[in-house]
Parts: C-alpha cells; sequence; structure tokens
C-alpha cells in the first residue's frame, strides 16, 4: 500500500541503503530491492523492516518482510521468508534509512502551502470560522464544522459530521465520522523521538500517521502525536478530555474515558473500555488490557492485565492502595 | 431568575416530561407545570431539581423545588414542599430532560455568529488587538484590553479594567472586574460529562457558567470548564499560574494561590486561602477548607479540613509525609 | 550592560529609593547613586541587589554590587565593597524599589506595537504564514520560519536557522541558532510570582528574559516564563517535549531531555545531560546535578548530585524505589 501521506522516495538497492554502515555481508545483494520501510506487522514482500527488541517476538516471527534489521541474537525469531540484516545499533540504522525513502518526514516546519479556506473549492455543506487555513492534499466529508483560526494542515482526511473547534491545528492525520475535536487541539506532529548526541541531537523521520475513529472526541489543548514507523490511533467513541498529550506510536481501544491532563507515553497499547482518573501517566511500550481502571494521579509502569483496577504510584490494585495508605 | 446565557423552552407540563420514563406514577400530575431545571440550592417553586447521593442531604432538605428527581432510599430526605419522583437512574433521567430545556447546552460547536470586533459598536475604552471576534450577547465594560486573534464567543460579560490575552477563547462566561486572563486559556466550554454508552457516549446539557471574580489572574494555557447545573466558580484575587485545569461546577474560594499544571476534577468545593502546589490533583466532589496548603505533586482523594497542611499521594498531614518518607 | 529589553528609569539617589520604608539607617547616604538593580551574581558597583536566604550566601560573599538589601542575620555574609541595608521583609521591599526602575516589567499586556510582518522591512530569507504578527525590537536573523499566526512581541531576537511554529506567542525573549519552538508554545511571559495580599495581591516586575541556547528544542503548548530578577534559561541542544511548563527563573543545562508534561518550579538549576521522564515535577530552589535521570512521575523536593538516577514521589534512588515497591 502506498502512504497515504509522505512521499516514498524508494524503491532502493538495499546494497545501496546498507553502504554506509560498514556491514559484513556475506551474502550477494546486488539484486535486491527495496520497495518500502514498515514496522513488523505491517510490512509486505521487499520492505525492509526491524526488530530490535526480544518484547516483539511474536510479531517478528510473523513478518512478511523480506528483510529485516536486528541484533545477531534476536534474527533467529525471523522466519524463513525475511532475510536479517544484524548490526550494531537497530533503531539509528533503520532511522538512517527511513531517512532515505521519507525526508519530507523529519522536520515539522509549518506547512506553506496552506490557503485561506474561501480560496478551496469544499462542497459547501461545510461550515467555518474566520481565518481557516487548509493545506494540500485535505479531504473534509459533508457536514462539517471548523472552527476560527484552526489549521488544517496538508495531508488530512476528516470524515462526516465532524466538529472541529478553534485555534486546531491538525496535519497528517485521518478522523473519521462524528469526532469532535475542541478548541486549542494539535493533532499529528512529529513525535518527540530523535537519538541523542552530545552536539546536534539527531532527529528520526515520523512516516506513521495519527488516526481517529468514529464517534470519538478530543478535548481543550490535547496533543497527539504522529506515530514514527506505525501510527498513532484513537479508537472508536473514545472520549479524551482537557490537555491530555498521547505521544506517538500509542493505539487506544474503543469506549476508552480518558480524564484531563493525562499522559500517555510512546508506543503503549490499551485496550477497549479502558477509564483514566485525571493525571495518571502511562509509560512506553506498556500493554494495557480490556476494562481496565486505572485511578486518578496513578503513575503505571508496568503492563496490566483485563479487568483490572489500580492505582497509586507505582501503580497497583487498588484495595491494596488503599489499604496501605489508611 | 431567567438563565443569563441558555434559552429556556420550557415550561413543560410535568407528565410529559416524565412520559419517556415508564414511571409508576400514582398521583395526578396533570395540572403540574416545570419552568425551570436547577440544582438543589438554586432551584425555586415550579422547579424541577435532582437529589442523587446522600452527600448532599442538607441541601436536599431545604430545597424549595416543586419536584426531584431522586431514589427510593433518599426521599424522605426531601422537605414536604418537595414531590419527589422516583427513577433508577437520576442522573440519565435529569440530563434527558435538561436537554429538552436547554438543547442549545449539549454540544460546543464553534461559534458562527461572531463578528469582527471592529464591527461592533463597542464604546471607545476597549483596547483591543488584530483578528478579535466577538460573538453575540457579549458586553465588555471600561477599560479592558482584549488581545490578538482572541475569540469571544456568546455569552460573555467582562467587567471594567480586565486584561485579556492573545488566543484566547471565552463563551457562557461570567468575569468581573480587574481580572486577567492570560494568552491561551480556554474558559466556558462544556464539561466532561457524559452517559458511557457503548455505541455512542450520550451527552449531556451543561447549563452553568463560568464566574470569575474580581482581581484574579488565570495563568497562561488554563482550561476552566462550564458547569453542567450549577456554575463553576473563581474567587477573588485568587491567581491560578499556567496550563491548570479546572473541571466543571468547582468553587473555588478567594485568595487561593495555585501553581502550574495543577488539575482540580469536577464539583469540588474549595475555601479561601488555599494554597495548591505545582501539578498537585483534586478528584472530585471533595470539600477543602478555608487556610488549607497542598504540597505539589499530591493528589487529594479525600475532604481535608480547615488550616490543614497536607502533601503526599494520597494526601496526608505533610509533616507525616516527610517523616514516613525520610 | 544596559537591560535589552526594559527601559531603565533609573539612576535613583539610594535616600529616595528607601524613604518608604521606614528604616533606620545610620549613615549618610546622601550621595549614593544606584544605577541600576540587579541579582547577586550579576551586580556591579553602583547596583543594589538582594540576599534574602543563607542558601545564597557564596553567591553573597562575592558580589560586585555597592548595596544589598538583605536581613540583620546575614549582613556578614556580604563582602566589604557592599553596604548591607537590613530590612524586614527583603522581598517586598527589593519588588517595590524594582518596579521604579522597571514599571513596565509588572504586567504583561498584550502588545499593541505589533504590526503585520508583511509590513515590517525584514530581508527576505525568512518565510512565514498567514497572520504573522511582529512587535518592536524584535531580530530575526538568516533562514528563520514563522508560522501561521504566530506573535513576536516586542523584545525578542531570533538567531538564524530557526523554526517557529503557528499559533506560537514569544516576548522578551533571545532565542539563538537552529531553535525549533513547536505550535502552540507561550514563550516569555511574566512568572506566577507576586505578593499575597488579603484584597488584592501586589505583582512584582519580571525584569528577567528567556534565553533559548543552539540547537533547542520546545514542544507543543510549551510555557516557558521569564524571570524576575535573573534569566530562564534552556541550554544548548536540550529537547523539551510537549505541554512542559518551565517556571521563572529556572536555568537548565546542555544536552537535557524532558519528556512531556513535565513541570519545573521557579529558580531550579539544572545541569547538562538530564533526562526527565513524562510529568515528573521538579520543586522550585533546587539543584539538579549533571547527568541526573529522573523517572516519569517523580516528583523532586530535594537537590539530586551528579549522576544520579531517581524516582517516585518524593524522589529517592530508582532501585530502593523499585525495591520499596515490589
Amino acid at each position: 500500500m502506498k502512504h497515504p501521506f509522505f512521499n516514498n522516495n524508494g524503491p532502493f538497492k538495499l546494497i545501496d541503503l546498507l553502504k554506509d554502515f560498514k556491514l559484513k555481508i556475506t551474502e550477494n545483494l546486488d539484486n535486491d530491492l527495496v520497495t518500502d520501510i514498515k514496522d513488523l506487522q505491517n510490512s509486505d514482500k521487499n520492505h525492509l523492516t526491524f526488530f530490535h527488541s526480544k518484547r516483539y517476538y511474536l510479531q517478528a516471527s510473523k513478518t512478511k518482510a523480506s528483510y529485516c534489521l536486528t541484533f545477531e541474537n534476536l534474527k533467529n525469531y525471523l522466519p524463513k521468508n525475511c532475510k536479517p540484516i544484524c548490526v550494531e545499533n537497530v533503531l539509528s540504522v533503520i532511522s538512517q534509512i527511513t531517512s532515505k525513502f521519507y525526508p519530507d518526514a523529519i522536520n515539522d516546519d509549518f506547512d506553506n502551502t496552506v490557503k485561506k479556506i474561501e480560496e478551496i473549492n469544499f462542497h459547501n455543506s461545510i461550515k467555518y470560522g474566520h481565518n481557516v487555513l487548509v493545506g494540500e492534499n485535505v479531504q473534509i466529508e459533508n457536514n462539517c464544522l471548523i472552527g476560527h483560526n484552526t489549521i488544517i494542515e496538508k495531508n488530512v482526511t476528516i470524515g462526516s459530521n465532524c466538529s472541529i473547534g478553534s485555534n486546531v491545528i491538525i496535519r497528517n492525520t485521518i478522523i473519521k465520522n462524528n469526532v469532535r475535536i475542541l478548541d486549542g487541539c494539535i493533532i499529528g506532529k512529529k513525535g518527540f523521538g530523535f537519538f541523542p548526541h552530545r552536539k546536534k541531537n539527531i532527529r528520526y523521520p515520523h512516516i506513521g500517521i495519527v488516526f481517529i475513529d468514529d464517534n470519538s472526541e478530543i478535548g481543550c489543548g490535547a496533543t497527539i502525536d504522529r506515530g514514527s514507523m506505525s501510527n498513532t490511533i484513537i479508537g472508536k467513541n473514545t472520549y479524551l478530555d482537557n490537555q491530555i498529550h498521547v505521544a506517538h506510536n500509542n493505539i487506544i481501544g474503543d469506549n476508552c474515558i480518558i480524564a484531563g491532563q493525562v499522559g500517555i507515553a510512546g508506543s503503549s497499547v490499551l485496550g477497549n473500555n479502558v477509564m483514566i482518573g485525571g493525571q495518571a501517566g502511562i509509560s512506553g511500550h506498556l500493554k494495557i488490557g480490556n476494562n481496565v481502571q486505572i485511578g486518578g494521579g496513578s503513575g503505571v509502569i508496568k503492563d496490566i492485565p483485563d479487568n483490572s483496577k489500580v492505582m497509586g504510584y507505582p501503580s497497583k490494585n487498588f484495595r491494596k492502595f488503599l489499604k496501605d495508605n489508611k
């Protein structure tokens, strides 16, 4: 599948992609062509993927990618169709190669392709406020409302019956139907991902998007960052309160209720019907089950199984928390 | 008293309001007319109110409402003037009935009644920046400043000598004199209140307003939501720092000092001279006394009596906290 | 050195500055002239400074100021060149005197000197969006980008190759080269500093600025307040994620990485290479060493020595935290 938003500069010869990294490659790769770069789950034939943590061994064992950057000690998890390419720093190499495929996805300078919405031929069921700006490759379906001073930068799709507030900024995002984005949200900017370097950190491209499913609501002043390799997803009928931060690559399920000022660090997966109290924080790379309830102010640093109710920092069973703190 | 901002579609016959809920009503209500819907304290004759938690028994016992939606086990707290109407889900029924009275208060789509401030005949002691928008039913008193890109949506009253910053959005709010609202605040949007429903949550109307009293200051990027049935109130000479979230129905007293990133969940009451350190969180439906000091980062989940100094999560006496954590 | 941004109304005769405070002054000060007001470290000959806490005795002992407001019990720390002026409330007196020198620095009303950027003769290597406003005394170097609706108020210097996002507000700030300020930031407003007073709090002037050094990045929706007497500083190559609040007078070193929703209360000093996890809070007036790592959600209320790794609220050694919370 073609990337919906970022231009793919590929295909590249695998050997050309690897030549900067001084790898000892014994096989003959002269004819191998890489058409795209994807995460383990979404890769297909002729794609390059990466596998950098045992945590993802299940996805690795099923990947359809033809090539995978990985570590020596992980390569045996990969299936036969996937040729391992062992490197010392998987994340650094993948990011540099991704930059070749998608150079537009590294920086988020303001979109200078935008025009005043009056200058664009949208159908007339869209109602918009003063000073609305719209970039290239933007689609807006029927009966949408777009508030004052809102900027829909390039690469945005908005379904029907959506209400976008005022002072909102959106880019690289797909919004489905009946979604409400309240005032002051900033959605779809690159995540907080880079390789620290003493003189000048090295940013890596964020080719993921933000996807917000039907009937959801995003509260005032929320920030939802787009993913690096995969997407940041908000499920159906999920409501976020004000001042929430959803970092890159998070997947939030359906029917979740997330109260004000919650922060969700990157690459976590939340199930359906999750309820999170105000100011709680969820660390990165966690799996939060279905029907989980997390008390306000909690700090979650471990996976939480389905149907649990937790509280505290670090969070534990809420009865235990209340008993321990009598 | 007429609602200052939302149109009241009433009066309605009580029997018409109740007919959708399949209630067994033994009395003859054919002639009973309901003129408005209010909370226990603010109700008057011919008003409908609701009483859903024993926590509010004192207010219930004194209500002047003629009718009250309540539970079977609470009805005996009500005074003689008030006819109990027992239902299984008080909050759901009250919200559906409120929607009949105030259908405009359910959603917060952008205000398309706004005009450029230059097009409105304000007296000339108001100084305003570029691109200021003002909606219907807005009053602004003498010597006010309104910053650039600020949107005063419909239903706002601003007293004299107020300074409103840039990129601010205000609606459904009464601001008294000498108040400062700093840049980027969003004030008066509906609270985060709805009935969870698997396919599509049911929003309820927010007919409360935000009231900000004399000499107060609201820091940059704060969000203050309006109340559902009652109002969200910030007292006199109370200062809020940046990035604070005040949810619906909270009442904050006079001379309070609230540091950055604090979050106050809904329906809590804070006394006068309360000091709250940065990032502290206050749960919903709590009573925080006068002269209370709450340490930064605390999580308050219980009422706090007057003159206390607390810290921790859950918060406890600050000396005990420091001793326990030596 | 002349203040880069605020007009100095001095010099004043010392005796005139002090006459409102009913001090018993035995020396003859008739000819003493005060040219400026500075903190202990940055003062010079003929300057007035202040010393109100033993915590700063080292700086006090080396100050070059000619006069110092202090307490009776601290005056002996001062060097011979510096004449102590003992008062009962150092901070109150210094703020009132600072107001005489710098009356413009008390309030932050919106800047009504701004013009549309098109009306200003910037060199043509600046690219800017729609509706950009620029105030007086603003310099922008080569190859900068300024996003839509952004307001560069008066007293701002931006170095070369900077990218400023949309909906940003900046004032009283020096930004060096290759800096990125993402969407929705509010930088340079006065800090949350005032003397509580029952009827009407007394604001004091903030004559510090915000200084952001080369190669840094400030995430979406961050607020960075300018200092009161000293400056708020972000070091080189330091990255801040979204929704961070940096209060007045903080100094953050080089190569720091600060995750989303962190709050740093006033007057703390962070070393180089400090890493802070999401939602952590740092209290005021602390010293955080070099190479310190602070876990997400932590509440730091004590100084942290170099090379430490801490977690928890209050924060402690992270191994101890994990062990205590097994």
